[in-house]
């Protein structure tokens, strides 16, 4: 039971998404009104953190910010989803990034263009801050690849040093085609795999993607790549497991399906279901996403 | 003297642009990082004011807002650029709007997606608490052009009611091709109408456009109509001017171009240019604006 009251956090990016819904995708030089626009906190590892809040998971976010008003919308938004900000890291440099987003109704697309970066990451001494003893779970969406190793590895040395129920899980998500990211195969109990990449390593389907990559991973853990519409893979030490996906009668917004499938998918395991239960979970809520707008009433 | 120290109102829209600057237009459920991102005061009355101070000129804006973040991004600029903001209207219902623009640095395009509009227009019964004292110039965005016209008669009333020199020049900008807007060709001693207006209208040029529109406009006015790189035309109770574009080497940015233009030709006939004179320094302005991203620079 203690264990359960223990958090999720979530290490990676948080940004500002500026959500424009369209019903055709704009032709360039024109000028479109939008059907709706909502400004809503993005990120994958933020994303992550709202359908952990909503699902009832107790979970913090990890990550940079720099003060302003950009960031007050995000800090206000968090609070409100009850999402625990205190490892937030302020940087002095740099600005909170800031994606336009459009959401095209007719099809579902989602396209989306992120500001440049030039706020810091989170690093291995600010990590260093987090009061591991507050965590059972601690996911990272990969993207300063080699400096999240080393904050792996403190917690590696931590789990090194506790009784077994109070070892913290980790998992980590690959999603951009960056060959600085694959080390991050080698590190996570959990490992998330896009299907971006999936392709870039030659694999056409999420089966055989779980299969071709399990090499990469550490022995124990488990390797997850779901794919749309055709569901989503698994494989672990105990096999290969699959489950359909779960599509909304219509497709209506599919910005997050991402984060959301690997937020349901941790939350059952978080929680002691099986591998199946929680491939099945995730595609379950990811389908429920890509049926409305944002994420009130995917639980 | 006096009449200089007046100021130029500019009565409209203000919204928040949040710029994306990308060397390719994006690929339909894709991710682009943008070259950059920036935010800025956006909205063509409000367009108008900045390229009005930068000039040197006195004036202020009139229009909606809500109290929030975007306005206060919004009111902290026009004070920077030093426009008065003393008869900005604050609106309890609706939400201050944002557009998301593209702006493709390899032609120069811009994209705009404009949210869906739901605060209230600036009405009549608003603008009867300006003090028309204070101005030698009033513009209009043409919009809610029914309520415009009634603003219009009230300046019509005041400047029968004062000696000549302190009389107030009308200005009426007509862009979107809507039935109701084009009321308003009879309501300025300034007339910009748009390309597109033109080609509504079925004419080819802005040369053909300000002959075949200048039977919609009243006795005296001059009706000017700027076609991107073909330069600008105008008509008047004088006879028809013309100036050639004055085209940057590359082509940035022609974001708020046309609100450049109109703001340049408005500064030379405040300061009591000729037609031919103005037109010709719109070109410039306006031209100079293309070459660069933003406003800063275009003196």
């Amino acid at each position: 039971m203690a264990a359960k009251e223990k958090q999720i956090l979530c290490v990676g990016l948080v940004c500002l998404d500026i959500i424009n819904v369209v019903d055709k995708f704009p032709v360039e030089d024109t000028d479109t009104r939008c059907l709706s626009q909502r400004w809503q906190r993005g990120g994958n590892a933020s994303n992550s953190c709202t359908v952990l809040s909503l699902l009832g998971a107790p979970c913090g976010f990890m990550g940079s910010l720099a003060p302003g008003r950009v960031s007050d919308f995000i800090t206000d938004d968090f609070q409100t989803r009850g999402v625990n900000i205190s490892n937030i890291v302020w940087q002095h440099l740099g600005v909170t990034p800031c994606a336009c987003c459009l959401v095209n109704i007719t099809n579902g697309s989602r396209t989306v263009m992120l500001s440049d970066m030039n706020l810091a990451n989170v690093t291995p001494e600010d990590f260093k801050k987090v009061d591991f003893s507050q965590y059972k779970w601690i996911h990272w969406e990969g993207r300063n690849a080699t400096e999240q190793v080393a904050m792996i590895q403190q917690v590696e040395e931590y789990n090194a040093n506790v009784p077994s129920e109070q070892r913290i899980t980790i998992s980590v998500e690959i999603e951009k085609t960056r060959e600085e990211l694959y080390q991050l195969f080698g590190h996570g109990d959990v490992v998330f795999v896009s299907k971006d990449i999936a392709r870039h390593f030659g694999f056409n389907s999420a089966s055989k993607a779980v299969k071709g990559l399990y090499s990469r991973v550490k022995p124990g853990a488990y390797l997850i790549c779901a794919w749309a519409e055709k569901g989503a893979d698994a494989m672990g030490p105990d096999g290969v497991f699959h489950s359909n996906a779960f599509p909304p009668k219509k497709l209506v917004d599919t910005l997050g399906a991402g984060d959301t499938f690997n937020a349901a998918v941790i939350f059952e395991l978080f929680n002691g279901k099986s591998i199946q239960e929680a491939l099945t979970f995730g595609c379950q809520i990811a389908g429920k996403k890509c049926g409305i707008e944002g994420y009130d009433g995917i639980v």
